[in-house]
């Protein structure tokens, strides 16, 4: 069906803890998943938790891409959230399969935002908003 | 079943198109509905589209929240992951619903890092790392 966000929900399990513990080692897999889809990255945001385990994200132009790792299980929780049809998803998920060393990985596609009436949803159609102009866009980035 | 983490994944539809359409009051209603939750920040990145559209995370210590907003069409997803059982996503979901005005709003709950043999998964158990320390705790906070 017509939707406006395709979500895949990837489960990779026996990974490889070493490289699921390594914060910079997760955080460049994540960004380089998002180029490899052919995404426009806009902000990316990770944390290391103690003892172990990184959470990330990298907002993309057309959603975004997170990551939730648990090396003492060897399993990471990646979402990969995108719209438009330029964007290819797939690639990320097999690219993150080979790069953790998931032996055995799973991968659940959602649609988000889905037309009731099954017909396409163009982007950036006009809004009545009572004659409020559209902002320039901008973007806020904190750390707590 | 036993599981790491758990996933609401909201669908908010006939929300207020203005309130989805202002960077600070989506921002800050991701922000409280983490609050809400009980959950523990740790960072927190948005950007605004252009013409309009918003997409922001929020990355807490018990996984993450995530929205991404439509105005055009009075839509948005939201997402809320999280692992243990002290935070409380339910009443994130109720605020967000409240918050955006959503007449249509539906929430689909899964579990992620099911454990195959259905026991229960203490956090942070030990790792055995070829001898690596754990290293401390510390964060990446990146803007493109």
């Amino acid at each position: 069906m017509y939707a406006l966000g395709t979500h895949l929900l990837v489960e990779l399990r026996e990974c490889n803890a070493k490289i699921l513990s390594n914060l910079k080692e997760v955080q460049t897999a994540l960004i380089n998943a998002a180029k490899i889809a052919e995404a426009t990255i806009v902000e990316v945001a990770f944390h290391e938790f103690n003892p172990f385990g990184i959470s990330g994200m990298v907002i993309i132009a057309e959603s975004h891409l997170s990551i939730h790792t648990w090396p003492e299980y060897k399993y990471a929780a990646v979402d990969i959230f995108t719209c438009g049809n330029t964007i290819k998803p797939e690639k990320a998920v097999s690219y993150l399969i080979k790069k953790f060393q998931s032996k055995n990985p799973s991968v659940v596609e959602l649609k988000r935002g889905i037309s009731p009436t099954n017909e396409k949803l163009p982007h950036k159609i006009n809004m009545d908003q009572d004659s409020e102009s559209p902002q320039p866009a901008f973007s806020i980035n904190q750390k707590f």
